[in-house]
């Protein structure tokens, strides 16, 4: 599969920072102080669900794992939380998110409640450069 | 990795009947007759995190892929919710849900929000059952 046809989706745009590009997915951060957030989306036109990526649903997870592995490190969260819903937005989307056992949502699911508290801007510019660092993706021109 | 040491964490044995053994997870199923409700459990002792599966992820993605496609058809849903949270029970387990855009929590995600209206005990019989002949997995013993 090619990258033809594919841009983000308008909301995704508008809800979230573009970090850089993986093989498969664009990754893009959620400005959110409470929940360091990332969120993969394959550049493939058309894709909906997991399974619509064929063979490439590997690849998808692959970097799933990655980005997870490097969101815990970074923040030092507890726990991962990992979810491809896509009722509001229906462009395949995979939210990637740290939460610690001391977080006001805990236990409960972040998805559904509205966003808490942004970062301010350095702090946020900050938290994307370290990603970047970490996944060795340059900034998007 | 082997199931060596490996057994369904009890809240999940409580929450959710058996419905098959994957090449690498349990499938469950909660009895939620509005959201027809899978869940994959790989058979692999203290696992939490989807990357501490390590090579195995990229076979767990197939699994989903594969369970997702299968509940779509099943259900002729609209959407697939596929979620790795584990913030009560730490065990690695993934929830694969059927959603409709006129069930009763549309657009919101089902996680977090309490189990509404159980299946008659026939009706969750026969969903298993259509998994389980869709997916050809045996009852386990």
């Amino acid at each position: 599969m090619s990258e033809a046809g594919w841009s983000v989706h308008p909301q995704l745009r508008n809800d979230a920072a573009p970090v850089g590009d993986l093989a498969l997915s664009r990754v893009l951060s959620i400005n959110d102080a409470d929940y360091p957030w990332l969120v993969l989306v394959p550049r493939r036109a058309n894709v909906v669900e997991i399974a619509d990526l064929g063979d490439e649903t590997t690849l998808l997870m692959t970097e799933i794992a990655r980005v997870s592995r490097l969101l815990k490190e970074v923040t030092r969260c507890d726990k991962i939380n990992v979810a491809a819903i896509g009722n509001v937005v229906p462009q395949l989307h995979v939210h990637i998110v740290a939460r610690w056992k001391h977080d006001p949502l805990w236990p409960r699911p972040i998805w559904g409640v509205a966003v808490s508290r942004a970062y301010d801007a350095a702090n946020f510019e900050r938290f994307i450069g370290t990603i970047r660092s970490g996944l060795g993706v340059s900034e998007l021109r």
